[in-house]
């Protein structure tokens, strides 16, 4: 990986918010009722390419200086890269397996990205990377969640929550490799707000919970099969833990029926469609009353990218 | 009707602003690609009660001398007109069909308003209105579209509309009973801007285009059983075919179908959950490709009330 001097990443600070779309804001009153919270949602799924991962994309695209991107991603941070190199004229390549969604391959080719179809039952997403990075000595091997650039990226999100004529008692986020709630942490301090930042986590895929308690990363031994499919990492980068392991106030551990009955009161309640990871956040509510009860409550939608066929189940309970 | 000096309405201008959300603007790049037009979003799901019957209803609120209102309504302007009271304080009753469906009847009642339940194969709404009307003087009676205070306050649509850094060459918007185009031409009109604005109707409710047509208002015989349930008026108001019959370019006629597909085009490609009333802009670019392709269009997304179960069996197509 290029070593990118903290100069230059000041430097373009300005361009990267220009290529974003402000967070939408969405006060929600019949929710906060049934929730007995004071709830403001913050979501994510009017960003670019339709998650929060166009932050940290298109932070690494902007900063890096290799033209071609190399990264594996069978979801999100794929079509975020694509798009972040359509904008910025520079060209991807995404690893993705092949029982990846056809969306979501469909998704980033039209972006404009290249997508080099794998059969992971013969070759490691990790292991293709590699032989391709070989190939191409040139290449920027970006990670979707274990780079300080993914880091500064989500930071724009900490920074404009921090902008708010409004304060919360908690910003709650979903945590998967930890990119989002050590990007929060980091804008919101560095704008010199102390907003008590929690992790939320499928009880399903909890190393997060279990990293914290044992004060060190606990790695999952397979990819944990919560249907909120943008936490399904093996474990927190190294980078992200350093920041969460002493930012974080704690981390609220959901059911996979708490995910899915906030995706429907989301929907009915707010007219928003939240993919089962943006409904974490939600869902730490539901898991956690005591906790959050008469407070205010930032929750985090992270991105609504979910096919109309799995939306259509969940819907139906 | 009591009579509401203009003096007044000027003066409170600013109030009502503080009461509505903004208007959430989505730029739509998948949606523009598939649709062949620049497409942004003007979403007003997101705004309290979930419609842009908000701002017609808090301005009949914040206007009217009167502590008590009395409307008819089975959709979004009784939700609106409850909040409204809610928040300023005074408090309603809303005349509602027994056929009505179950959770809007519901939500009328969780903001605060009472409803007025009827059986309508015994009294008509209008009927029931007048009977109540007579047992209160005191009370004022709102309409959902014929009421200068109605087009007063959705013309804070098009003055947001206006206030953008970006222009359009058309503003689409759906029409039933014209409240909405009149206030955004009004609101656009009274900032100088001359953006053409486009009226879109159901081909089953598409009395608009042939009053346009006719030169007077021509009245639907029976309510047109179009899937979009917030056109479902039998005739334009009054005081908006004042505005409308030389203010608007003209109206798109869209099909039962073309409304569902773009439920789904808005749901896939741009994250939004429209009810079908709110898809109907879209709609108007897949009737008349030919007048929209290539230009700068601001598609306005009414509302998002839909019922899951509604909203499911329309995802399915």
């Amino acid at each position: 990986m290029p070593h990118i001097p903290v100069s230059q990443v000041q430097h373009s600070k300005r361009s990267l918010r220009e290529l974003l779309r402000p967070v939408t804001l969405v006060h929600a009153s019949r929710l906060s009722r049934q929730l007995g919270a004071s709830v403001v949602i913050a979501s994510e799924t009017f960003q670019h390419t339709g998650s929060f991962k166009f932050r940290a994309a298109c932070n690494v695209v902007l900063r890096a200086p290799n033209r071609r991107i190399l990264a594996a991603s069978s979801g999100n941070f794929g079509q975020a890269l694509a798009y972040a190199c359509l904008l910025l004229n520079k060209s991807c390549v995404v690893v993705m397996p092949d029982n990846s969604a056809q969306v979501k391959i469909a998704a980033v080719r039209e972006y404009g990205g290249n997508v080099d179809v794998i059969d992971i039952r013969t070759k490691s997403r990790k292991g293709r990377v590699e032989e391709l990075a070989r190939k191409d000595p040139d290449v920027y091997v970006a990670s979707a969640y274990d780079d300080p650039l993914v880091i500064e990226g989500n930071a724009t999100l900490g920074q404009e929550l921090a902008a708010l004529d409004q304060s919360f008692d908690f910003i709650i986020a979903p945590v998967g490799g930890g990119g989002l709630t050590a990007g929060l942490i980091q804008g919101l301090r560095a704008a010199g707000n102390t907003t008590l930042v929690m992790g939320v986590e499928p009880l399903l895929a909890n190393d997060a919970a279990r990293s914290l308690a044992a004060g060190r990363i606990i790695v999952n031994d397979t990819e944990p099969q919560t249907i909120a499919d943008g936490v399904r990492t093996l474990s927190l980068g190294e980078h992200n833990w350093r920041v969460l392991r002493e930012g974080l106030a704690g981390i609220v551990e959901v059911t996979e029926e708490q995910i899915k009955v906030s995706i429907r009161l989301l929907f009915s309640l707010a007219n928003l469609k939240a993919e089962p990871t943006g409904a974490l956040s939600v869902a730490a509510l539901l898991a956690r009353p005591e906790l959050f009860r008469d407070r205010s409550v930032c929750c985090v939608v992270s991105g609504g990218n979910v096919d109309p066929e799995v939306f259509r189940s969940l819907l139906e309970g």
